[in-house]
């Protein structure tokens, strides 16, 4: 059986991840591809326990950025060993919403954990199982800002932060595009979702899908 | 003011880790030195709930020893911000029972994380603060089963593993002793508590205490 493909989404809070992963997983179902959606941090039982443990601490205590970025690491690894990696054997497609960039990103700005730390934890618990394609979704802070605010519900430890937070973030991750750009596609996600889905779409079809497989879907 | 010293104590479970710690705490104080004695995994509150998700994970889920040993990580960060190098700073000896050693130790034996990968887990973590002496604590594991047996209690994940998974501790804790001599002293835990306590103090006297310290105490 053909290993499947592993496809994440990155980008800051509001630029659309969850619209557009829900188009792809329509699309991929629609030519035949067996598809598992998931999310980070989190994505299993244990994974989530300590996705809980980041996002809400304890009533007056903080994480420093490094107690974050092993934390988010210890999820991954069991996220990857419990669901990603046997999925990908079973030949499914594996969406997942966030992953390792988001820690690259998040615990690196505003004099976070050295990025050299970062890369050499992302090395050690990825091993072999890097994405095949990562969509990164761009869009103007306010523009972001204005979907949080129109989803509403309740926002976490790293949503609550201040408006030149979310512009490091932002150039963070268009660092982490241009820095991997056989592996990353910067999508402008200020369009239009349906606009947004086609671009990332096209991506998906011209990098991932091998004549063999597009002969026989 | 001076910087206080930074003493671990490592070893297996029923090793009297904890009746040697008491000790070194009466003597450390009757000469006049302001001590905090803390333990891993565990002693703040964040890193305490971090503990109690590796030795007591949710029914029917198990942490790799990959995930365990950046949990570990995750927690000793947090430890060391908020109580360890504090203390240090303010001139306290610190007392710590199980520290970076037991992730080398647990989290590597029986084909768990490389050494090399957990070697610079802990680099990126402890930084300069490494202990001033680790007490390592040796006794058969016969010995050390009968010890946790009387002492009765809850048994975690790891006090319920078989007896070559305890000889694999044993022998990896020694490996670690006599890889760093000028940290780490190897004490035969199984004479009397006296006579180790004894042992430990003059480890103590003789490679901590500067004599313009003994003299001014």
């Amino acid at each position: 059986m053909n290993r499947g493909r592993f496809i994440t989404l990155e980008g800051g809070e509001g630029t659309g991840k969850s619209t557009l992963l829900e188009a792809l997983r329509e699309r991929l179902q629609m030519v035949g591809r067996t598809v598992m959606v998931t999310r980070e941090p989190g994505g299993t039982e244990l994974a989530e326990t300590i996705r809980n443990l980041v996002l809400h601490p304890p009533e007056g205590q903080v994480w420093s950025s490094m107690a974050e970025a092993l934390l988010m690491n210890a999820a991954r690894t069991d996220h990857l060993e419990k669901k990603i990696r046997p999925a990908l054997a079973a030949g499914s497609w594996v969406l997942c919403d966030r992953f390792a960039d988001s820690t690259r990103v998040y615990q690196s700005v505003q004099n976070g954990v050295g990025v050299e730390v970062l890369k050499m934890l992302e090395s050690s618990v990825l091993g072999e199982t890097r994405p095949d394609l990562t969509l990164v979704l761009d869009a103007p802070v306010e523009k972001a800002a204005l979907r949080r605010a129109e989803r509403g519900g309740h926002a976490d430890t790293f949503e609550l932060r201040d408006k030149a937070f979310h512009e490091d973030v932002r150039q963070a991750f268009i660092d982490v595009a241009r820095s991997e750009p056989e592996r990353c596609v910067l999508l402008d996600a200020s369009r239009e979702a349906d606009e947004v889905a086609q671009n990332a779409w096209h991506e998906v079809e011209s990098r991932l899908f091998e004549l063999r497989q597009s002969l026989s879907s």
